[in-house]
């Protein structure tokens, strides 16, 4: 371990104890702002309930990759303002993606809180006889959210053309993980399984290398002023195999990690029938009667207790759990190879191995 | 009638017929590349099935609207190619919200043919066990069609200052529009009813006065290079009584329209238990046991044909479909009064005129 990296969390840390709170506050004063400008409770009410959605817990590693970038690629000084702004618009489509999330997935909880539909369902329920009502508000709640990333985009002090650069590469950060989205739709719940599906590795690079890292680094690059195509692609070098070990992992804890920490219960991934690349390996790595066995439990729509046991076991007995923990390794040492060409300054590189880092313990 | 009045319908078919196909080839256009650009078959199935979806025969208002404001405002020329662009992304948008707008009202047909969610549902519902896998898709394909929206302004070649003022205004559209349609979920299946109540108007406001007129016009302003307060205000106090008028138009023909005209049929509005001005008119017009029999049946969650009939007839006998007719006419009247306030050029303000007559028409 060199020395960078063993302070690479600590400089992540501090790196985070100064951003954060720009973004935080921005988030805080914006929706103040719209409460203060409202003329309808209703309306008061909800800006009230996705502020708290939307300030809840969680990395903002998004918009931290973004002024990471910007700071470890920027020539001259400037416009800092506008680049939280930006910055900052790129977390509230976060939020927007993780409200849809909730209603696709019919997750009840966000962060260890109430997902939005849930709220709105409690909030307002009893005004209709509409049983989807909690799910109707917060679809259309979501918008209002990506409407206020348009917002601070419109009024973020950056130079006009690499805005302009910046809105392309926004909108291909909002296509590309709806595709992933739907991708990963037609894979949940599946009829049928193919072993040798690209669609893991695709829903893994879509909706998520391409999505919290590759994309999120450009962006911060073309703010930068940036435009060399061949660092955007080593860009995306990096970002790819640090995206999709971060997307392993996720898989990993998704199936054998401790709810206590993850804050998600660990058979949810399983009852779905999510085919995730653990889950292919072992489909790939089981044959015969085995292998029907094991894909016929795992397609059924109801599992029982001693279904989700069965599948957990196989995962491990036919060897794809230890596969999967070595791609991810490998992963990792590949992104950290890669991180060595970017042409960073010190500082934005040591604040990229502390990610690293981050995704590279798997607490299972 | 004036002369003016006499030619306009002529003048807004030219116009229609001159910008329709601009904007529907830079649709065809997108979406064509994207599909080249795909690398897997469902997503081209899906971009060929959002561009016809995006394409179906509809008046594209909003984009006009703003096409016309530019013109008849601008100070000299240049950036017309920019201009088709962002009318075209607020086209999008509204294929956006329309896609939304289907999901919410479970609505099966949209300009005649199926709803994108059923339409997903027939191609893509053998894949999946879950049920609602056509929904599901729909509500993100939705996105992507709102990323094309994003990519369309970030590579729209207007000045900066202008596009940003402009980007203000969409986000704008969008988060009211947002708000409209989460109040008209508040009042659809209404557990209760309030005759007093300021919903009706202040949905007819945000989602068709503001959404279809008002802030159409004022893009198109703000992109010649508009900065007049005065002359928003105007634009707003033409915009507000046409849009209320073809509100107040549109939920006639929802009760009293023929399904051939209307392209819908003529009891959902009822059975689905829409709040409307028209409905609030005869809640108010009807007093005592009168009242209490009609808002008993209007707030049933399952109506019979009788019940329906018997809501229809009550809106005829209360007087509230004549106070409505009534009403739509003096709104008319305030707009043709308040078009003559707006300095715009002579032939943007005769399109306007064939807007008018457009919403004036009621086919009941």
């Amino acid at each position: 371990m060199t020395k960078r990296e063993h302070n690479s969390r600590d400089i992540f840390r501090h790196f985070s104890a100064e951003y954060v709170p720009q973004i935080d506050g921005l988030i805080t004063g914006l929706f103040e702002q719209k409460i203060a400008a409202s003329d309808a409770m209703f309306m008061e009410e909800m800006y009230a309930a996705i502020s708290e959605f939307c300030l809840r817990d969680g990395k903002r590693i998004r918009p931290l990759l973004l002024i990471n970038s910007f700071n470890g690629y920027k020539r001259g000084f400037g416009g800092r303002a506008g680049i939280i702004n930006l910055a900052t618009a790129v977390e509230l489509m976060h939020s927007f993606l993780l409200v849809q999330d909730d209603i696709i997935d019919r997750s009840e909880l966000r962060r260890g809180k109430k997902s939005l539909h849930i709220l709105m369902n409690d909030m307002y329920g009893n005004l209709s006889l509409n049983p989807a009502i909690g799910t109707d508000i917060a679809s259309v709640l979501a918008d209002v959210i990506f409407s206020c990333a348009v917002e601070l985009i419109s009024g973020a002090d950056v130079r006009a053309a690499y805005k302009n650069r910046f809105l392309r590469v926004f909108s291909k950060t909002y296509e590309m993980t709806a595709w992933g989205q739907i991708l990963d739709s037609l894979c949940t719940m599946p009829s049928s399984i193919d072993p040798q599906s690209d669609a893991p590795m695709r829903i893994s690079l879509m909706k998520t290398a391409y999505y919290t890292m590759v994309y999120p680094m450009i962006m911060g690059y073309v703010l930068s002023g940036g435009r060399n195509e061949r660092e955007k692609k080593r860009i995306e070098n990096f970002g790819i195999p640090l995206g999709v070990a971060f997307q392993v992992r996720d898989d990993l804890l998704g199936v054998f990690g401790v709810e206590g920490d993850t804050g998600k219960p660990n058979d949810s991934d399983i009852k779905e029938g999510k085919f995730t690349l653990l889950v292919q390996n072992a489909v790939t790595n089981l044959s015969g009667n085995e292998r029907s066995k094991f894909t016929e439990c795992f397609l059924k729509a109801e599992k029982s207790h001693q279904d989700v046991e069965y599948i957990r076991q196989m995962i491990i007995d036919s060897g794809a759990m230890n596969d999967t923990i070595s791609r991810h390794k490998e992963l990792i040492d590949e992104a950290k190879l890669k991180l060595e060409e970017l042409a960073l300054t010190g500082r934005s590189r040591d604040v990229l191995c502390g990610v690293i880092e981050s995704v590279e313990d798997i607490p299972v």
